[in-house]
């Protein structure tokens, strides 16, 4: 099922569940407000279970149909959540098995929320019981746009039917322990398996395990949300279903979840230093989230489901967002394909642990505050934006980012010491910024993805490979594209095991034509740099100092693009490129800083003649991003430092968005702000 | 019952009972090395209930006959504890009820001190039995100076009985759970309480719960004191009482206590470093404490029950104290109220985890070190002020510091996050360093308690606002007193809910003139400033950087007084005053450093015309003090430097108390030294 | 019985077992290489026991029959181990009790290794019985060098059973409650014991009860250690055996290990950092290492059991190590008595936690790499190198390290407090390196030790003296011994009680002619220095910063040879020496930087005219060592620096003993380089 929207959703999460016994003026009040602030939507009933079952068997759903009915008559929409995400107390007590188990063995006692195990057959008849019966009754609510399913599915359970559920999980992967010993590696310390049920997932010593053991909290999460659709579909609920992805969370494989929802949705909590250096990588990051995001359903909007109009609570220096920082942040989003800006939350409650967290209401109530003012302008440049929703960005470049790689470095003992215990995730952000820094559109794809549509593949500290990679690889270069490999590739099987026969394996040293011997790490105070030769056509020149993971690389059967010039690595081979078939592969034996990558990244741009959304040379700390509509193009140019700055557009027919006037060449860009421009597409 | 005592004590923990059993000279050699050492008092049997009762119902008071008897014959006094601090291991075997259980449900071994439940039945009738006991039998002895109930209570149980007390005291707090609910904003993450059963003190998400624990581990604590009380005036005791606090420990509502204590007794740690600068922070916070102690009663004199002549062994770094270092924290001391110097302990143990705390006797064991030779000198000092004991120091000047407040902050999400999760402690005693170092004698105030005797009444940070405090402040103004209410002020009411139309809350936005309606917090390498009107007649002018807490302050009807310069706050208010009736409030919208609350407290001195100890400027880190008999003001001059001061009396008549010699007008002051001097009363 | 080896022994640790399975052609490959390598011997079956026995009663030894013949084919020995150190997964499920339980009172489930009870009767049952099957059916197998006990005994057991056995221990060592509680000064907190059941060793009040825990670990795992053995021999086994020692491992007194083996060995993993003065403190506290090992069997050469040819994976930074780096880091533990060099391990496995430890052959799989290259080239000097194995080194000098002393100060609150908790290894290595570094050579020996075969005994910080010990220190000095002592000195008894009478105690103060009245402790920015006299005739003159421990020392009857400069302690003895019967003995009061213990060095060696393995000066960072048969001396020189040095020999007669050519005096040394001497015997 799909999910369109013809106009800019513009709202957030809204409690009135919190205000309505004592304080039902309020709910009045927050009518008058949305109107105020441009807002068409809201989430609701995200941690509302106590409300619809106060006691067992009790169920309340008038003050809902009320809601429904109270925002259907003032024209905003509804995100409508099962409430799974938070059980009431008397659950946890009359039904002890709910409670999760830590890794120690401990029951919970009720607390917090996302407090309840995967597996509990009552959990799961609990949740389908209420999702049924909200189904039921609001399947033709006009103001339900949506099924908002929990809220940031995370955690893992380590009671004793999730163990069970665990097993009967690697019996299906392996079945047989002669296969999963194998794979498991585990002769090693004497930790063969001989009967399934001495499994223990808490045996840190098995690196296949922790593995799998990622993967499985990953499908059993996943099982839980296509239980909780099938109920919605069971209650006769037609909406589109979605759920709230929290960015590059690291215990969840959101590429296995996506295929579920009908609509992508994110939550997206920047944090802004106002020092221009860390910000624009903070741009940068956000924006790859974004990518990723758009890219999970081929580049179909996605929904900003969740972002924090001001400071949130939990940051360790809670932080006011200034204005100009915060429409730049909520347009980064739109740049980059959602369809939506919602934010947690609309007003601040009185209580509890997030009665600080930043809301379009204060505390104080009135429309009179800074923040509520600034959505409010956000609200109308969202209004006059129709042409937008709907539309997409096309990319010739894709970069690889993938949840079973960053797990395989992490449960590897060595890499995994690096970065605090996420040596992945860096290089791979590091790398898209140098691109989104040119303007250079960027998808982000699974290991596993189609290439063919690229020209150009990332694949940075692509670590295990898993089956039918190495071959997909090979396809792409052989038919033409170029691929970037980089230190740590090839390392692993999809067992955590290592190939044998030299690094970059499963056959890639034999057509890379290079064989990483070791690879070394550096202290802070060491110091190492590459050379690029003046003779190669590649167009890059220069010497560089490299990050703190380098490669002793045999160029067995490749041209050397650049050496290293220290230590025992000097001379050897830091960059190569090999030719095959129509295409080509490099091999950068180094990790490196941001500003290489920004080199390498326009060597590729002018070798290869890549598109920019804007054909301009763009200061650092400014970004070029678009969408467009297959008529138009909207180009959304932002400056994400405290300096003003003198833009030279491109050669094409520009009208500013807003104004809908025609723009000089010069444009000038006031700090933290954001043009929206048009021209006819490309 | 009141405690007057008509000399200096000075004395001792005491523990005979380590050594009586195989090295009885010891206990001859205490005698003659505490005649030498001007001791006068010990504090005994504060761990022995072991040596009381061996086994469950055997008991062995001999010993302590004989101990008294041989303190009275040496005409030295008991402070007499009761043995609760710390249960025989046999106790916690036959009855594991009695040992704690932390909170992930764990029930203690027996180990430490400090390790029993408060709410055991068991635990509750074994200590009364024995403290009875003790009272029947020492009743009359005329060694027992006071009884010293337990030893610096403190901790937490998370025992099923511990909870079923906490569900009791809600209950009777709120009375329904729709008042618990409403209070503790429960729908909030759908942790609305649905039976009083459901309550678990461990849901850290429901903040008025963390406020509510916070209050009831103080009411337990005092329930059981109470207890204790009972009985040893069922055994017959007549003494008074006390228990030893320690500073601002910040798990106990002191002033919850202080009531039910006949005197007020402390124990103080402070950490020198000899460096200037720390040091005169560290003196002040002392002398802070000091305050406290002697405003919790009044102004009556207290009782330092425990320090150290030397080096704790728990400190990260042990370093030995210096001579002058010991006698000027010791006299601080005096200066602000106390009657007595004793020290944890007499004589060092050979084993046990404190073998290596300061002591006044040495393991060397004789009267020949350097430690026992300042001890010795300062009991000869004592003996020789038999004016002073009994002696209170007015003041003009409060400083609220209330626990409620403490925890308010602690528990909100948000601001909790700064200084370490203790963000209301440092202000206030930021603020009240700077009137301390001008010699302005303050005391400290719980937010409830009676402002009318004060002129300048400072609440830094006053977050929460219990009931009545709001309009008790607006009545202080009113009636011409000057209130300076700061950044954070008025939030949150009893239940931790945040107050609703702006902050200050509670009617304060009215009253003051000012809603601060956002407040942002700085990172390190931030800066922000305010700059003083040069048109106003507050006697303040100047630039000033500000700490890291800064309010978007709006002056709604107040003079505004001084502006902050930066970033998004520019030209905004940051200090502003509203006259009111015939006094005046003034709102301080950023935290500052303690250089410029000196000259804030300078400010408003010359302005009000508040009188200090000495009249005259004194350096950093030089503090004068006084106490006064109505007769006489016995005037303490120190100076916690390596530097010799040289300081300029003011126009009174002063002899020095030690040599009783008129003294000069210019006063040379040694490093790390005090003057005692003596002037007519004023 | 001895353990005796005509040729160096060379190889490592192999585990085919991960490999026989699926990969048969490995184990061929591995003779080959091996062959290559210079491999002569392997370390067999330490993590095998699931192999041997994958479920209960089941035996399969067939496969350890095939390797033992083929290494035994190949002219490979085997060292065979037991595998007691990791248990099978079907027997932690089928007698829980066998799994360790942690301090918390949790049981282990079922991982990584060292994870068994020391107490469980079950499991010494499995144990013997394993053994004495391996020692059956290998006892006069010809591959068979030697027994591998376990491996890296280590850990800890809480569980009931264990505390049991502890209990025992008590009654055996103290007889009466009387005398423990008098040796624990249980009277502190009334922690008195009063019936044998009540111990529990996690009370961290008494610290003699935590030194008694750490004695009777090292005691249990003795036990354990015992009975792996006396299971070989009741199965017939003849062949000597050992365990791999971990150095200076914290939790285990090695010194009580090492009489029940047959030839000492140890594990090296030192941590280089390519810098000069760090790298040179690692090569000198792993000399210390070998020295220890050395004697502790009064000079019998030990094995090197484990070392690393490249990387460890779990370095926070895993920096693979330089070919010069390796070779002298093994040549090191040669020069200090090895009789081998083995590696952890000989091949890397595809998985498990350890899969990218180095290793002789990397996954790659040939002989072509870097590292293998390498390995093999010190195979070729190990072989021609046949008149070293062994040979020893006699020493003049020797001192004190002694577990029983650590514990002592690590479980004495107050002196615990420095160096993270470990405050007396850092000073015994500080001054090991000094004499190591004008290459004299030193003895490693515990407390109790013979001290009549030295000229100079250092016994820094000898923190307790356990009985006896005061007697022989007195004796050998009077006998014409030369005896260094510094702060902290003489604080204890053996049960971890203060002496009384003042420190150094047990009669140390009366023939020391010093009293050290008070320790005290610096800050990082304090400083204090010592002057030496000019006058006196200890060849050391100057003034010299002190480290962060420094006493105020009173000489009562001792020569003062050098004072404090500031301070309190100014002008105060800061080194002091008293001539007593022929001998006589120093008192540093002050712990001080290795600089200072470089001179220091220099001046013993001068006024006592002690020899050096080479006679002549180095610079910092080189280091000589030798062993000698009686005949020829063999001297090894090694520079750990990146630079090259010109070492001016001494005026013997020298030639190389790899080209077996006659030498210059002036000796060129790259850098990471060793040269091998041979000289005529001295």
């Amino acid at each position: 099922m799909a999910f369109h929207t013809s106009h800019f959703l513009h709202g957030g999460d809204y409690n009135p569940d919190q205000w309505m016994d004592r304080y039902p003026e309020i709910l009045d009040e927050d009518m008058r407000l949305m109107h105020k602030a441009g807002v068409n939507v809201t989430s609701v009933g995200i941690f509302s279970w106590v409300r619809y079952e106060p006691s067992e068997g009790e169920f309340h759903f008038e003050w809902m149909d009320q809601l429904l009915d109270r925002l259907h008559h003032n024209n905003i929409k509804a995100f409508l959540a099962t409430p799974s995400g938070s059980k009431p107390a008397w659950m946890s007590r009359q039904y002890p098995e709910v409670c999760r188990v830590d890794a120690r063995g401990r029951r919970d006692h009720h607390a917090r929320r996302h407090n309840h195990c995967w597996s509990s057959p009552v959990y799961r008849r609990k949740v389908a019981d209420l999702n049924q019966r909200l189904a039921a009754r609001y399947m033709d609510h006009p103001a339900v746009l949506l099924w908002h399913l929990s809220n940031e599915y995370n955690g893992e359970c380590h009671c004793p039917l999730c163990y069970e559920s665990f097993r009967q999980w690697l019996r299906q992967r392996y079945q047989s322990l002669e296969e999963l010993n194998h794979a498991w590696w585990s002769e090693f310390w004497s930790h063969r398996i001989t009967d399934w049920e001495l499994i223990d997932p808490r045996d840190h010593s098995i690196d296949g395990l922790r593995l799998d053991w990622h993967r499985f909290v990953t499908d059993q999460t996943v099982d839980f949300l296509k239980a909780e659709v099938a109920a919605l579909r069971k209650g006769g609920a037609q909406q589109p279903v979605t759920t709230n992805m929290m960015g590059t969370f690291p215990h969840l494989d959101y590429w296995k979840i996506a295929p579920y929802l009908d609509v992508i949705a994110d939550d997206a909590y920047p944090t802004w230093k106002y020092h221009d250096q860390q910000d624009r990588t903070t741009a940068a990051h956000t924006a790859f989230l974004h990518d990723m995001h758009r890219s999970m359903k081929g580049g179909q909007p996605w929904l900003l489901m969740e972002s924090c109009p001001d400071t949130v609570q939990w940051a360790p220096v809670p932080k006011r967002k200034r204005p100009g920082v915060y429409r730049n942040e909520m347009l980064l989003a739109v740049a980059h394909g959602a369809d939506s800006v919602c934010y947690f939350q609309w007003r601040k409650g009185r209580g509890g642990m997030e009665k600080f967290h930043g809301a379009v209401v204060d505390h104080e109530g009135s429309e009179n505050t800074r923040v509520f003012q600034q959505v409010a302008e956000l609200g109308q440049t969202l209004h006059h934006l129709p042409q937008i929703p709907g539309t997409t960005t096309p990319a010739e470049t894709a970069i690889i980012f993938d949840w079973e790689v960053r797990w395989a470095m992490q449960t590897s003992d060595g890499p995994s010491r690096i970065d605090k215990g996420d040596p992945y995730l860096a290089p791979v952000l590091d790398l898209h910024h140098a691109f989104w820094n040119h303007g250079i559109p960027t998808d982000v794809l699974q290991s596993t993805a189609d290439f063919s549509g690229y020209r150009l593949l990332l694949a940075p500290q692509l670590f295990l490979l898993l089956p039918g990679v190495a071959e997909a690889l090979h396809s792409f270069v052989h038919k033409g594209g170029t691929l970037l490999l980089t230190q740590l590739s090839g390392v692993v099987n999809e067992s955590n095991l290592t190939f044998l026969g030299g690094f970059p394996g499963n056959g890639l040293r034999q057509w890379t034509g290079v064989w990483a011997e070791e690879v070394d790490y550096l202290y802070p105070e060491d110091s190492q740099s590459l050379q690029f030769n003046n003779t190669s056509d590649f167009p890059l020149r220069g010497n560089f100092p490299t990050g703190p993971v380098v490669e002793s690389l045999r160029a067995e059967d490749a041209e050397t693009l650049a050496t290293f010039q220290n230590d025992f690595l000097a001379s050897k081979p830091a960059f190569t490129r090999r030719r095959l078939g129509s295409g080509q592969v490099f091999y950068l034996a180094a990790r490196m800083p941001v500003s290489f990558y920004h080199q390498l990244a326009e060597a590729f741009r002018s070798s290869l003649g890549l598109r920019r959304s804007l054909e301009t040379h763009l200061p650092e700390g400014v970004a070029a991003s678009h969408r467009t509509d297959g008529n138009h193009d909207f180009v959304f140019l932002q400056n994400f430092t405290q300096r003003p700055h003198q833009i030279q557009l491109d050669q094409d027919d520009y009208t500013c968005l807003e104004s809908e006037q025609r723009l000089p060449e010069g444009l000038h860009l006031p700090p933290w702000s954001t043009r929206l421009l048009q021209r006819p597409a490309r």
